[in-house]
């Protein structure tokens, strides 16, 4: 076997003076391109290092350590004898860089059934449901508070924590649950997620398998379906009544559920609440049938008039029902923090896969949130909050029954962060909603919330949560007329 | 109907001064507990309000409240005659609580497949892999950085987020990405998430369906292995040898992957560096069967020595890989980021499926983590880090060699921060590591790294990142005595 080199390789020469690419690093590059290239052919040798120094004029040393390198990454291969280009798949490089790649086609099934819905719009255009107060929050209360858990926990929480959470700010929301949502449970049966999204998605994976059957309320929170589809369930949309989810014997007897998503004290988007005859009907068949029921508590915290209604997961010992919430409306939305309330049946069974399928993290602002809640200021700020958005719901029911000038009635809005307006089927909620983005106006059609829509599932969804009561008249003027554009 | 209202119901009286319990509370209690126990009949009516008050002598608004939050929650209906008791499930509620519940079955068949794994022990236990130098972590620039990035940011920053990441955050990691690791890729193909093991599920949902082959290495990283079992793949186990993993002709044939997951740069855990001619006959196999490679490059941003081994990612133009990066070592594990750099093919297909799935969040850390990498800090920590790695690597290996005082061969350690140890089948690996617990020291069992353990892959799996190096030489000595202990 002959010394192949081909010389033509260095015609162009090093640059020696480059502090950038330092020698052995271009020596190394040039090798590989041109063994890539085949310009190298498979088994052909490198000349000596010693030799090849002496033709660059550069050290042995930096000859030796690329084909150390290459060695290494298996371009070459080192004996006795020296170093020796290897044999690479003869399939290797393509054609250098190609026009625009042709896209691949995605081969999950499951994302075929994933509807786009309409763009995100900036967090602060007008009306734009599921958006708290954002220039209420007390900001610099919370930096400090992140600050002092940096420096109170210190390195030690810079490792890999509890993958369930924090302890910490499990006791904190075990507490604050059972006083402000009556909801019974120890320290241990929370688990820190990622939002209730991952909460969602945790339940999937924990409790069904691919096939299986799942409740979803019509219309209903889009997450919700995501996360199902995500486990490849039978998504099974049920009409939502002024009582809330209406589930018949029928749909027992012929659709029986391994899981249901409700969203029992204020359903979302129509904001019915579920009574308590429905709630204890859906616990007693779902004990019956081995079913779990989701309970997502989206918003509860802001109930404007009277007491709170407790939470399903409180209303009987040992339900069969998963308590999810999230800061993200009580704080922020960016925040993602989230937490779900095992049952204690569920405790046992899944310890092992919560410890593998979790990872813990954010452990700084777990601590942080931690002491948000038990220094108060927490309870302060949802109780600032909860006043704020009684007095923007008001106001902007005024500014519909003032302004709209278009047939409507308002659903919901004991609660929460957001009002739900009917329109006739005369004007078409996609149409207004899309036409409203143009102005900085960001309803969402109450149609796209609906698997199944339904002549009355036309309206839109108005959040008031981080829009000024000042904006509200001329707010509601422009979408009466947008709604007049559109009439059919 | 008559009214049946059983004064018993106020045998004891209502505690006027309270102020934790307010009256109308207390009345709406104990009326709710009256209907669930069934002493106020369903059907039967509540008194007229005027008269209860005067009865109670309390105000009228405090009996109206306690009656409307009760027809809220749908334990009595209103209408003209007065307030009656609603019809509850006949089921409704159970004896109250019972002992101890029996736990339930958790029916996800793919959690029977996740094998609990040794229980995570502190970062602080001796020799423990995947753990970075904590106290070596500038703690007190990070805290500068997060504090800055809320000051800069301000209550914008609150709301959701691009749900794909920080634009600064992605546009950062692709320039670093670029020159440390030789990745093409644009900012737009970054997906920040929640580290590795969301990036790697999200490849799951992604890429596959229910039943698809899924190649893991093995002995392998067991998170992967998780990740696929959440999609409920069919795991195949590969054997890895000296040039990283080893799939045979027979393997593509018989069992064809949807997906390939590797680790090539330095194979976790037993060091390998896979060979180019295999990495360009994978990803040659991978795009004729439309297969796709998922590139795990966990550690490889520490190279101790000669230059870094560039990404699979960036070896060919438009290669089938998606690449996976963590900041769970560079930085710290409970920061939780990690990404994923999608194949240019892949944009079109995944963008409405990620926008709806993902959330974004965290957004005030990532951009603290944007500002630590364009200011060169984080380079800067790499640089330092690197070096007490290979320090610590030096150490080990030397300490290992004078006194184990136990036939053993040390694999890899090229790169990152552990070694693994193999050992002969006479000293069980499992037994040693279990042992050492007691002593403060967790090296990981080899064996438990493999779904499929040969005779080979007896050993231990010792991570240097968080030990300091003066204490080498007596855990070593002590992980000998417990081998001889342990042997058969």
């Amino acid at each position: 076997m002959t010394t192949t080199f081909p010389h033509a390789l260095f015609e162009t020469p090093l640059d020696k003076d480059s502090a950038a690419t330092p020698l052995q690093r271009q020596l190394h590059h040039r090798l590989k391109e041109a063994i890539l290239d085949s310009r190298l052919a498979p088994g052909s040798r490198l000349p000596a290092s010693r030799g090849l120094a002496e033709v660059l004029a550069i050290s042995r040393n930096t000859v030796t350590a690329a084909y150390e390198h290459l060695a290494a990454e298996g371009y070459v291969q080192q004996d006795r004898q020296g170093t020796r280009v290897a044999a690479l798949s003869s399939t290797s490089r393509p054609a250098r860089p190609r026009a625009e790649p042709a896209a691949m086609p995605v081969t999950a099934r499951r994302l075929a059934q994933i509807r786009p819905t309409a763009p995100p719009s900036p967090n602060s255009q007008a009306l734009r449901p599921g958006i708290p107060a954002l220039s209420h929050f007390p900001l610099a209360a919370w930096r400090r508070a992140c600050d002092q858990a940096i420096r109170r926990a210190g390195p030690s929480a810079l490792g890999y924590g509890d993958p369930l959470g924090e302890p910490a700010l499990r006791t904190a929301i075990a507490r604050h649950l059972a006083v402000a949502r009556g909801v019974r449970c120890a320290p241990e049966q929370i688990v820190i997620t990622e939002g209730a999204q991952e909460a969602l998605s945790l339940c999937v994976r924990l409790l069904s398998n691919p096939g299986d059957t799942a409740w979803v309320e019509d219309p209903g929170y889009r997450g919700a379906k995501v996360a199902m589809q995500g486990g490849d369930l039978r998504i099974l949309p049920l009409r939502v009544d002024a009582d809330g989810l209406a589930a018949t014997e029928a749909d027992w007897k012929t659709q029986p559920p391994r899981l249901v998503y409700t969203t029992p004290s204020h359903q979302y988007p129509v904001g019915a609440v579920l009574t308590v005859a429905r709630r204890l009907a859906l616990i007693a068949q779902a004990r019956r049938l081995g079913a779990w029921i989701l309970e997502d508590d989206y918003d509860s915290e802001f109930r404007h008039a009277g007491e709170p209604i407790g939470a399903m997961q409180g209303l009987v010992a040992q339900a069969p029902v998963l308590y999810l919430g999230t800061f993200s409306k009580t704080m922020f939305p960016s925040l993602r923090l989230g937490f779900l309330v095992l049952p204690e049946a569920l405790l046992a069974p899944t310890r092992t896969p919560l410890q593998e399928m979790l990872r813990g993290g954010h452990r700084f602002e777990q601590l942080a949130m931690a002491e948000f809640i038990e220094s108060g200021q927490f309870s302060r700020h949802l109780g600032r909050m909860r006043r704020l958005y009684r007095d923007r719901q008001q106001a902007l029911r005024e500014a519909l029954t003032r302004h709209l000038g278009v047939p409507h009635r308002i659903e919901g809005g004991h609660c929460g962060l957001h009002l739900s307006v009917r329109l006739p089927v005369g004007y078409p909620d996609a149409t207004i909603a899309q036409a409203a983005q143009r102005y900085g106006i960001a309803p969402t059609a109450l149609s796209s919330f609906a698997l199944q829509p339904q002549p009355q599932d036309n309206g839109l969804v108005l959040g008031y949560g981080n829009t000024s009561a000042e904006l509200f008249a001329p707010l509601v003027q422009r979408l009466g007329a947008l709604a007049r554009d559109a009439q059919l």
